[in-house]
């Protein structure tokens, strides 16, 4: 019997998150709503030309696992931090959500990972990732048990930008079907994409991910097109289980093969920060499709969650998700 | 001609804030809304045992001038951090304001303070203190000309929990009078009031302090009293030039020896977490008195910047407060 409904993996990162106009975009020269890998020069650099900032775990994977406990799962996640301060408050973090996380830490340099959060007025957030000790995750740090025990083994994209972490992942999908389990993975990045665009499409088509979240500029640059219909139809051909794809306030698709269910956004008043908003959408479904919820009932979850976080600073919940009117509904069977 | 129009003085804090209902206070054994100084020991296990954080500079009096720079205003800072991450990111966000913070960090032991502050559902915020490097300031981290640059020394009162901050601050009082510059103090917590009564109103008797800052209770703590009255009436006679005496969504009074003013305070529709609400008042405050407005003006500017504070997450400011209209109003003489 599984004891976890989602283990996810991904590159474990604290979040400096500061507000800023959009011409602070231009003078730092960071490029608007996407993720740029910088080196640690750059990051000190840019660290020092920035204003003040609040600090937050996040990471895309440890964002989607906090989400999902939030909203009533069960949840463990394997990421790599450095033995000082940033890594302390990251395991702190997603530990005291009842998360469990074993990955043991680099005991020196590279420091733990960062990434300088930039959002301007319109909610939109421009991310610079310094990788630090994400760079040795590694198939050591599979824990064989660990992914034998979670329905479903999720991981980001991202997890390419470091050197062996792949090598991870393949290892960990091996162990995740052997025990008859499933594995997931989002896009990431519509940049990120474009940098393993053959690799992500071999690890849908030989099966080693049975589920893959994107948002539609991904699933676009994933068939280098511009034709949504055309993405839609390619990747329900490509996915061996399922593909969910998010598209801002116009909602979401769900394909499976041929088939093709459309499901709302939830409406946000004011969105104050974008960060973190796919992931907590990747939340919202898993929560409910290892419940065994419908398709319909794990989207709306999966809005809920997305809207709660582009309402607030930083990407993660400040406040139980179950919580949340609509979502308690949902996961009560309404 | 002073280069600064203020300088404040203070434990140099990197808060830890967490939002919690009122039980968490409970179990946690936490007094609510108040400040309680805690040891290593016990800063290690009540972080273990809190849920996840957000982290954010803070520290009363670094909050204060980051209020009022973000006023407009120019400022500079003394306090103690180490060599640390929490002490780099403290340093960055009053640096990257544009105060001038230069105080030489401690090279190791004891590492930067924090502070574990939980905020229950009705916005009110309770703090546990670990000071850390804090207790290491000393007349040594005083520098003259700094001192003698700025119009108004400010510093709080928790400074006479390190042993040898107070001597810091007799130091720089004596050097801002000799300059013909002011010297302002808060009195921080009614708690800090019931430890350090006596040397307070000694402080307050024989000059050193010119313009006191107290909330209601601290008022009421000072002087042993329950009446109000009694309280305005007594701290008009021992301060030097005026005091302010806070009153939450009552307002404030303002007291010149035996004259007094009431102002009001701004309206809040939703109070978020009043971390942070007397320090920004005092920045108001100080940012009009400094500009050579009235008392009224500048009470006006600290229940602006007061106001804002507690309808957001975190003691100090994410966007400029010059751009609220209302204190745009108030800086430009309407």
């Amino acid at each position: 019997m599984s004891q976890y409904d989602v283990l996810t993996i991904g590159n474990a990162i604290v979040d400096v998150i500061s507000r800023v106009e959009d011409e602070a975009l231009l003078r730092l020269a960071v490029e608007k709503s996407a993720m740029t890998l910088i080196d640690a020069e750059r990051a000190v650099s840019l660290y020092e030309a920035m204003g003040p900032a609040v600090e937050m775990s996040g990471g895309s994977a440890g964002n989607t696992v906090a989400g999902l406990v939030s909203l009533g799962g069960t949840g463990a996640y394997i990421g790599k931090v450095s033995s000082d301060s940033l890594g302390e408050i990251f395991a702190h973090d997603i530990r005291s959500l009842g998360v469990r996380y074993e990955t043991a830490p680099l005991s020196g340099e590279p420091p733990t990972a960062r990434c300088m959060i930039l959002v301007t007025p319109d909610g939109e957030r421009s991310m610079s990732t310094y990788l630090g000790a994400c760079v040795e995750l590694g198939p050591e740090d599979i824990d064989e048990t660990l992914v034998a025990a979670a329905k479903v083994t999720y991981f980001e994209g991202y997890l390419w930008d470091p050197p062996r972490a792949k090598d991870a992942i393949v290892k960990a999908a091996t162990i995740a079907h052997d025990a008859g389990n499933e594995v997931a993975m989002t896009l990431s990045d519509s940049f990120c994409v474009d940098r393993y665009r053959g690799e992500f499409l071999e690890l849908m088509r030989s099966g080693t991910v049975d589920i893959v979240f994107a948002n539609e500029a991904e699933a676009l640059a994933l068939y280098e097109t511009d034709d949504l219909d055309d993405a839609l139809v390619r990747i329900g051909q490509d996915t061996k289980r399922l593909a969910v794809v998010t598209r801002s306030e116009k909602g979401c698709v769900v394909v499976r093969g041929a088939e093709r269910q459309t499901f709302e956004a939830t409406r946000v008043e004011t969105v104050v920060d974008t960060t973190g908003a796919g992931d907590l959408f990747a939340a919202g479904f898993l929560r409910g499709y290892t419940m065994g919820l419908d398709d319909a009932r794990s989207a709306a979850l999966g809005a809920v969650a997305a809207g709660h976080i582009i309402a607030q600073i930083g990407p993660r919940p400040m406040q139980p998700l179950a919580k949340i009117p609509q979502a308690a509904r949902l996961l009560n069977g309404g």
